[in-house]
């Protein structure tokens, strides 16, 4: 059975001496999470993740979802109680407002909250991951009477929440839905339609579900400006806010799909349920995209939770296993082979895993605290940094650790050999889970156009300025410290690479859109490497820093993984330029029948 | 349901235009094997990989085997029906010598059966790939009256076979093997001990399974030098030559694994089962290299063959599939909208892959021509240059073919975006079942290391050299084709790459092991992305030469895909060479217990 150990020192280490959680004490919340706060909080977070989610991974995969005849969904063995575990323990609304019942604790927290609960059981954090983006869309857009009546209940756990944008015929393309919906005389709507990988969308883990649903008003506009935004709870509530009766809307089936089985990923079927209309009619995909932008950071931590757990598992297997001898003579005489962590190739792998591991960990964190300035500071200027921040990063975030942490896994899985395409060492479901956080919440070539169609032009390309000036500081205002420049040297090649990249684009694909969505996977990638290699410079000057009077041991470790991050993973930035710059002629030069 | 169709015309084109299959007509099978003859073949293995094989995928994956209680193992519904039509076709000994009942035909003809028939179905395919690899070995080391009796009912499909390596504790280290054979009066042994992993270790296809097991005989030498290589008849053989009783092995269950689910993965027990030894006491490992070297180049082609239909399906689906409008105007305006392939994103991950096969099959095709050549051939020099030729190429279409080949099923898989993961379109099967083929028949990691610690130093670098030559010689002769330049240019600067790379191995390698072993993987892939690039380079020649009076357009597309892998794919030598002159250092400097 697969291990997990949440890792709570490497993230203090970069909350604390990296990237200066404790600058932000004036930020609402912030005050709460003193340095002994945010320690206690993380330890409880690894505690219920490693005690109670994990063990249920792998049986949970192997049990799936079982809907019945009568459209309940039975979620795996163990699940019930894990969810009122981690209800009770206030998880749910760890950064929701006190107001409606949460803790109001920043958003940072929650985001490693997000990882621990994913690298122990992805497909149980989704059920809770699910509730708190509805949470946001209804905190953002609902009225102060949608927030009272569904909130708090939410964050208690006794209710859930789901998304429901896709239907048969459309998921990217949201202009294309076909669900309807019928104003009533109380205000309400009848919705009618069919809705299909709705994740979460039925199960037996809280007492009511609550659906937010994308639906065309009758009449509205063609495209996506007649589309709007319904509540449509499961169970209609009653006058003292308790669940009533059934609404209209079933599951019709549940999905056979690779992996994330212990999630129930359903057909909806919504026949004249009741809806109620959230933020203005016709604008529902802007509310929408409110519970999506936490969603993509929430997928970019999946990314990240699996490429860990899969990591922990490897390098624990392969100081373990026997099998032939180092290259420079045996390391365990006594023993009948050495243990395979002594090849290079072995190595290779899990240095490959681990370097990005820790650097994402940080972007992670760093993008989530620009998050927490965005949303909660008083300063108008650091505000609208932090915001084309946030825009700019979300995608990359996003695409980059989704793509890495899938491969990051069957790099993993290929450390155990034959053992890894088994199910029983857990191995190969990391990579079935960790592959649908490359496809949902907007597919990473979704991502790519969303990066370099509109966050890259957006403001005359303000937000990635903003990235170069900080990145062009740094580089700088470190030039005297000798120790970093192993990290810095690399840095000033790839953000070039990038820089190139960007002017290329602008030069290019202002007459020919094709050459920007031809180098746009490409460009995301790109950026993403810039922005991990930025953060391992952070790591290394704090590391440098912290050697004198911390755990020198640690942080020379820190250093070496660095340096591997630097010497092996960032020049790819190189193939990543040559690769855009050779523009769109050659994607697009077949006729579609010659394929 | 996926679809697919045999790729008959690029074979043709690659073996008549590309690789001049007919100036080998002088080898003993080849003079049959002329173009019409060719031709017939071709579309008869399309024919029965289309219409009986490929409908049996998806539900061989959702059936899976079955083991029952007294150890028989049931295959899903239809392939006993499917074997026995394989089997009457003659397919199991295209490439067998006439003399044991095969057809003698070229094994270049048997790789394109083994491409169309693991697109087709690929764990259906393992079961006579598996027979042919027992076969192998058998007409290579087995006895006269070995071959006698085996090889003809093998071939027949009467009996099957398949290779006993792998044990609960070792795989790659096969010096650690404890089955045991203590050897009897009548020249037989008793084999005793488990094995693990046995692909078609028993099944309802045949009448017998004929087991090649390595084991140690008592008294043996420790480690690789006292492994000996025996037969073991699942039932004994009567003196007549049918099989007869049971013979002490036994299916002890199946394995839940990632993919080929309609491939039986056993565990075997051996219990005082009666052995006969093939070839010399103690020289097993010897033998079963046979059987390897095969089995490599038919597992590179598995990856070749996933990556092909897969990329079908996908190009399927982006032709049919609306969504989103062109960035350069609606394509198809009558439509809500238009087909994703408009995308330049779609196109670059379609494009990805098509380049990719295309050149992956030429390669396939000039190695497997080069092992008729090596085996056939009667001139001395040309014969040892083939087989310097395929000692050097088998490690990396393993690893290249099947890395890629994997890589190329996810892309596909993308391309469907949440469609592609679940089960009923059948991409996420092709992931799944692709996976394997990285791990098997020795883990990629082990073919780098076969590549650059064997292969590579062999004989004073003697293939390694013959190959460079031989790039060096192409690119000098067309110097004049004014058409061939832009394939010609990224070529030599590629050679270039792998030959840096090469020197750097021979400076660094030597008094620093590690070296070889920290750049090994990356080596593999530089070797292979210019074996991959050269083979575009003899498309494209073929083709611009072609296309006055062949088929202009057909040749005009092979252009079109060739300058992007020229562009897009090639480029990625120069991180590779940065990977590998990073040296071990970085890679091996972390203690165990930082990991």
């Amino acid at each position: 059975m697969p291990l997990y150990k949440a890792p709570v020192e490497d993230a203090l280490f970069l909350l604390n001496d990296v990237l200066g959680f404790e600058r932000h004490g004036n930020l609402p919340g912030f005050a709460d999470a003193t340095p002994d706060v945010l320690e206690a909080i993380l330890r409880e977070a690894a505690k219920i993740s490693e005690d109670v989610l994990q063990p249920l991974n792998l049986s949970g995969d192997k049990e799936g979802c079982t809907r019945h005849d009568d459209g309940r969904v039975t979620t795996p063995t163990g699940f019930k109680e894990a969810y009122d575990a981690y209800a009770q323990g206030g998880w749910m609304g760890l950064s929701v407002p006190e107001a409606y019942g949460g803790q109001g604790l920043p958003f940072t927290v929650n985001a490693l909250m997000s990882e621990f609960s994913s690298s122990a059981n992805m497909a149980f954090a989704m059920y809770p991951g699910l509730t708190m983006g509805a949470v946001a869309a209804l905190l953002v857009h609902g009225s102060e009477e949608q927030k009272q009546t569904y909130v708090p209940k939410m964050v208690a756990g006794t209710w859930t929440g789901t998304m429901n944008l896709t239907e048969p015929h459309c998921g990217t393309d949201l202009g294309l839905i076909k669900t309807k919906a019928v104003p009533q005389e109380d205000g309400s709507y009848k919705i009618t339609g069919t809705k299909i990988f709705i994740s979460a969308g039925e199960h037996d883990l809280s007492e009511n579900i609550i659906h937010l649903v994308l639906a065309r008003i009758e009449g509205a506009p063609e495209g996506t400006k007649g589309i709007s935004l319904f509540i449509v709870p499961r169970n209609r509530v009653n006058a003292d806010g308790s669940a009533g009766e059934a609404n209209g809307v079933s599951c019709g089936s549940i999905e056979h799909k690779m992996g994330i089985h212990a999630n129930a990923t359903c057909v909806m079927n919504y026949d004249g349920a009741t809806g109620w209309l959230i933020g203005e009619a016709n604008r529902g995909l802007n509310a929408m995209f409110v519970m999506m932008n936490d969603a993509r950071l929430g997928v970019a931590i999946q990314g990240l939770a699996l490429s860990e757990v899969a990591y922990q598992n490897a390098a624990a297997y392969a100081k373990d296993r026997l099998q032939g001898r180092a290259l420079t003579g045996a390391k365990a005489p006594e023993k009948p082979a050495d243990p395979i962590i002594v090849h290079p190739d072995v190595r290779r792998n899990l240095m490959t895993i681990k370097a990005f591991n820790e650097a994402a960990r940080a972007l992670v964190l760093w993008t989530a605290l620009k998050s927490d300035v965005a949303h909660r500071s008083q300063d108008e200027k650091e505000r609208q940094a932090a915001d084309d921040h946030l825009g700019l990063m979300t995608p990359v975030l996003k695409g980059v650790l989704t793509d890495t942490g899938f491969d990051n896994c069957v790099l993993a899985q290929q450390v155990f050999g034959g053992h890894g395409y088994v199910a029983e060492w857990g191995m190969e479901q990391f990579v079935r889970d960790a592959r649908i956080a490359q496809i949902y919440e907007g597919a990473n070539g979704i991502q790519a156009m969303d990066l370099v169609g509109r966050k890259l032009p957006r403001d005359g390309g303000r937000a990635v300025m903003g990235f170069f000036n900080e990145l062009g500081a740094f580089i700088k205002d470190n030039q005297g410290n000798e120790a970093l420049q192993p990290f810095l040297k690399p840095l000033e090649v790839s953000t070039g690479h990038l820089q190139q990249a960007t002017m290329w684009f602008m030069k290019n694909a202002m007459a020919k859109p094709d050459n920007a969505g031809a180098g746009a996977y490409d460009y995301m990638h790109l950026l993403g490497l810039v922005a991990l290699g930025y953060m391992w410079a952070l790591i290394a000057k704090a590391a440098i820093a912290g050697s004198a009077n911390g755990d020198a041991k640690a942080m020379e470790h820190k250093l070496a993984t660095g340096r591997f991050f630097m010497e092996r993973l960032l020049p790819e930035t190189a193939t990543r330029l040559a690769r855009i710059s050779a523009g769109a002629d050659a994607v697009m030069a077949l006729p579609e029948d010659a394929f």
